[in-house]
C-alpha cells in the first residue's frame, strides 16, 4: 500500500544508502536525502530529520549497515573494528530513544555470530529484517483496525504516529490508511499538537498526501469538536502502555480522552505490541520528561514554560488497545518473546 | 493600584491624545503610542493594537473625543458636523465588537443634548466617565474576587481578560491583582491559548510585569496540570453569559472546565455584569464565529483548519460567576439598568 511518495525511512534504490524523507522541511517541501556515513546518520537522528520510535530504529539499522560498508571499503574485518565505536556514538545521539538502542543491539548481536567475510552482508540482512518487521507491524495494526473504522467514519487524532514515524503505514494512522485503501470515506481531524505541531505539520501532511480528507484544529478546540457530535472515534498512539493499561502519550492526549468519555465517543490507542511494558505497573510509575521553554516560542522575558513531553491517560478512559496482535485487553503480563529477540 | 507601566488605554498626560500600549509589539517591546486622529484610532482598533472588549470601548470614546477636537480645530459646530460620519467609520472597523458600538452610541447621545459650545467638553466628560466606570468595574471584580483567591493560591487561567483588555486591572485577572496587592503569594499558570497565543503573549506578560509568579503551558497540558493536583482554582473571563449560566469564552475554555470538574478543582468565570445576556436563553443559542485557517500558522497545502473563535462551557461546570456586582447565580433575568444607560 503506497501511502507516502517514498517511505519515511528505507533503502536507496541501489541499497548503498539510507533514504529518508527529511521531516525538518515538512510540510513546505518534500526533501529526500540519501545518507551514507555515520556522521550523516547521527546528524539526521539528532536534528529530527528522522523521528518516531519505529522509524529511528529502522534508520539506525540501515544507516549502520551502509555506513560500515562504505567506511570499511567493504572489508569485514575493518567493519568489525569500527562497529562498537560507531554503535556507541549512534546510541548517544538520543539516549532515551528505546528503539535506537534496541536496533543497534540487534545489529551488534548479529555481528558477534558472523565471520568477517560474512559480516557486512549479515548486517544488511538484519537491517532489512528490522525494516520489514516494522512494515509488517504497521500493516497488522491497519488490518486489525479495519474493525473500528467504518465507511464514513469521522476520526480525531493527536500528534503523529503515522507513516512518517515508521517504515510502513504508521501505527495510530494505520487503520485510517487501511480503511482508505478499502475505499471507505473518512473525515479526519488532527489536533495541532503544541508545542511542536506534529499534528499540523506531519499528520495533516501525510494524510492529505495520501488523499484522505483532513482538517487541523487547535488543541483547545478538541473538546468543542467532540461536544458538537462531529467525531465518531478517537485514535491516538502511545509511547508506553503499562501493565494495567495506562497510556503515556504526547501531552494533550489525556484531555482529549476525558472529553471523549464525557461525550460518549470511543477512545482507542493504537500502538506496536512492543509499546506494552508489563514491567511498569501503572501510569504513576512513569517519569514524565519536562522539556525546554524554548519549544513554546516567544514568551515574555523571565517567564518559564510548564512543558511536559507526555501525559498519562488512565485505563478507564480507553475503549480498546489496537496492536499488531489485534485488539488486546489489560492487564498485560510479562510475556517474554519466544523468539528470544530483544524488545521491541 | 498600579498594574501596568501605563494603562492599556487612557488619556495622554495633556489630554490631547488617546494613549495606548501597543499590543502588537508585546511581549517583546513596550511601545506606547499617542493617537490624535480618527484614522490613527481606526488603525489601532482594526490591527488589534488595542484589543479586549472593555478596552476597545474606552479607546473609541477617548479617541473620538480627542479626534473631533483636533479635527474641528476646537469648533463645536464643526465637530458636530463630523460626528456621525466619524462614528459610522469607527463602528465599521469591528462591527461585531459590542462595546465599540455601545461606547460610540453613548458619545452620540451626549452630543444630541449638548449645545455646540458645550459639545467638545461634553464629549470629553463622557469619554472620561466611560473610562472611569471601566476602571471601577475592574476594581469591583477584584475586590469581590478576594474571597476566592487565598494566600498561596495556585491559579490556572486561559486567554487574556486582564489589564491589557481594559482601562483598569482587568476582569478575570482582577482578583489576582487584588490578592497580590494584599500581599498574598500566588502561582499562576497561563494557558498559551492557541491559535493567537493571548495567554503566552499577553497574560504572562502583564502578570510578570506586575511581579506575579506566572508560567505558560501548552493548552493540551492543562488537563495534566489539574490531574497532578497543581491547581487550586481556575478563573477565566467570558464573552457572553446566557440566561441559564452557560458561558461563551475563548476556544479551549470548555476543555479546561471539563478537566477541572473531573479533578474537583473549582472553575470560576469572572466578567463584567454587562457580559450577562438575559435575552439569550442558553449556550446553544449562541452562533460561534469560525475564523480563518491562517491563524494556525503554516499548514500543509490544501489542508483547512477547524478554527472556532469560542466554545460554550455549560452552567453545570461553573462553580461561581464573579462580577462587579459580586458573586451572582443563574438564572439571569431581564434587568433593565435603572439609570437607563445603554448596555454594557
Amino acid at each position: 500500500m503506497l501511502v507516502l511518495p517514498i517511505p519515511a525511512v528505507g533503502w536507496s534504490p541501489d541499497s548503498r544508502a539510507l533514504r529518508i524523507l527529511d521531516q525538518r522541511h515538512l510540510p513546505a517541501e518534500e526533501v529526500v536525502r540519501d545518507l551514507c556515513t555515520l556522521s550523516e546518520l547521527i546528524d539526521a537522528i539528532g536534528t529530527l530529520a528522522v523521528r518516531g520510535a519505529p522509524a529511528i530504529g529502522v534508520a539506525a539499522a540501515i544507516g549502520l549497515a551502509v555506513a560500515l560498508d562504505a567506511e570499511s571499503g567493504g572489508d569485514g574485518a575493518r567493519a568489525r573494528g569500527l562497529l562498537s565505536g560507531s554503535a556507541a556514538r549512534l546510541v548517544a545521539t538520543r539516549p532515551t530513544a528505546v528503539n535506537l538502542t534496541w536496533a543497534v543491539q540487534r545489529m551488534q548481536r548479529v555481528a558477534e555470530w558472523a565471520r568477517d567475510t560474512e559480516l557486512l552482508p549479515a548486517l544488511r540482512r538484519e537491517a532489512e529484517a528490522i525494516r520489514a518487521q516494522d512494515v509488517a507491524m504497521c500493516d497488522a495494526i491497519g488490518q486489525h483496525g479495519l474493525a473500528i473504522v467504518p465507511d464514513g467514519a469521522r476520526v480525531l487524532t493527536h500528534c503523529n504516529a503515522g507513516a512518517l514515524a515508521t517504515a510502513g503505514i504508521g501505527t495510530a494512522l494505520a487503520p485510517l490508511y487501511a480503511a482508505h485503501a478499502r475505499g471507505r470515506a473518512l473525515t479526519v481531524y488532527a489536533d495541532e499538537t503544541r508545542p511542536l505541531r506534529q499534528g499540523a505539520r506531519l499528520t495533516a501532511w501525510e494524510l492529505a498526501r495520501a488523499g484522505i480528507n483532513v482538517s487541523v484544529l487547535p488543541d483547545g478546540a478538541a473538546a468543542s469538536l467532540l461536544a458538537q457530535g462531529l467525531v465518531d472515534l478517537v485514535i491516538v498512539g502511545a509511547d508506553r502502555i503499562t501493565a494495567n493499561g495506562d497510556v503515556a502519550n504526547k501531552i494533550g492526549t489525556y484531555g482529549v480522552a476525558l472529553a471523549a468519555q464525557v461525550h460518549g465517543v470511543p477512545f482507542y490507542v493504537a500502538a506496536p505490541w512492543s509499546t506494552v511494558d508489563p514491567a511498569t505497573a501503572t501510569g504513576t510509575d512513569i517519569v514524565i520528561e519536562h522539556r525546554h521553554s524554548d519549544e513554546l516560542g516567544e514568551l515574555p522575558a523571565g517567564v518559564p514554560a510548564w512543558n511536559p513531553a507526555f501525559d498519562v491517560t488512565p485505563r478507564t478512559l480507553v475503549r480498546g488497545y489496537l496492536t499488531d496482535r489485534g485488539l488486546v485487553e489489560p492487564p498485560f503480563l510479562i510475556d517474554p518473546d519466544p523468539s528470544g529477540a530483544l524488545r521491541p
